[in-house]
């Protein structure tokens, strides 16, 4: 069964500010066949790779990652932002539109040399997984491939992350 | 292989504050092995049910939430905090130790007669997962129960779902 994920990609514009079309992933989740065929995808891109591990960053990078986790047999670890994560923890800065923010990874969430999969819903400019990466980085940890529901291909993320290999499901050209 | 989930759970002291010991669910979810017996149990537990749809309140919901609704072949449905949901919400307040917060859930997220499971890490004082469940029944589905991988059993947060089924995989006493 072929599945245009487009056809669950709600596209609304002016949020979460005036001029943004935001590309919502949430009908594509709350249909459990199409929520199954993402997952199966980025299983099938990850398993010559030698995944022990899928990190993604809070919120909806846990809704991509934990199945394609679960799938694959192996870990999960969340990146999460300040005062979520309660044991020590390494940190990387990414920018915002205005100012800066900081992800978190547990210090013993990645042994050195494990093999990791990044995983969140959507590629933008690349800011918020190119943390992601730096954090697994800082741990020792080998990132061995980014995968993605959706990627806005005006907003070039590939270039921040252009040491690593990235899956998208879909992508649109505009932000 | 029986897992003993309590050897997979940090117990953190003082943490987000003095005198509270918080049970720290990462170390499950980073080993595949008993991320996938916890993800098993609870789709054992949902199996007869008939259960078509998880929710799951943001953010360690969704870790739970959605390897069981990829192993069901349903959907999964987010119940998020404040401006993280682009389109029309429903919302339901619950209480924090200093004031109120608030969760939001997509309208279309459920359909009127849909069977839902509530999935979260932490059954504590049940503030948020009775919000959680409050989101579903306005928009008229039926929560056919509640799965939790932690239950702090001297907090009684089964007192506050008293109409509604709970199976934890773990429990304290004690908070």
């Amino acid at each position: 069964m072929a599945i245009n994920f487009k056809d669950y990609i709600a596209s609304v514009p002016d949020f979460p500010e005036p001029g943004i079309i935001f590309r919502d992933i949430s009908p594509l989740m709350a249909d459990g066949a199409a929520y199954a065929a993402a997952t199966d995808e980025i299983v099938a891109y990850a398993k010559d790779k030698g995944v022990e591990m899928i990190v993604g960053p809070e919120a909806r990078g846990f809704i991509v990652g934990c199945p394609v986790a679960y799938k694959l047999g192996v870990g999960f670890a969340p990146a999460r932002k300040k005062g979520k994560l309660p044991r020590p923890t390494v940190s990387a800065n990414y920018d915002l539109e205005y100012g800066q923010a900081t992800l978190y990874l547990h210090k013993d969430a990645i042994r050195p040399g494990q093999r990791v999969l990044v995983c969140d819903d959507l590629l933008a400019t690349g800011g918020t997984i190119a943390a992601t990466i730096e954090l697994v980085e800082q741990l020792g940890g080998i990132v061995v491939g980014t995968a993605f529901l959706v990627e806005l291909t005006d907003l070039h993320g590939r270039d921040k992350i252009k040491d690593h290999d990235v899956f998208t499901l879909t992508a649109y050209e505009g932000a």
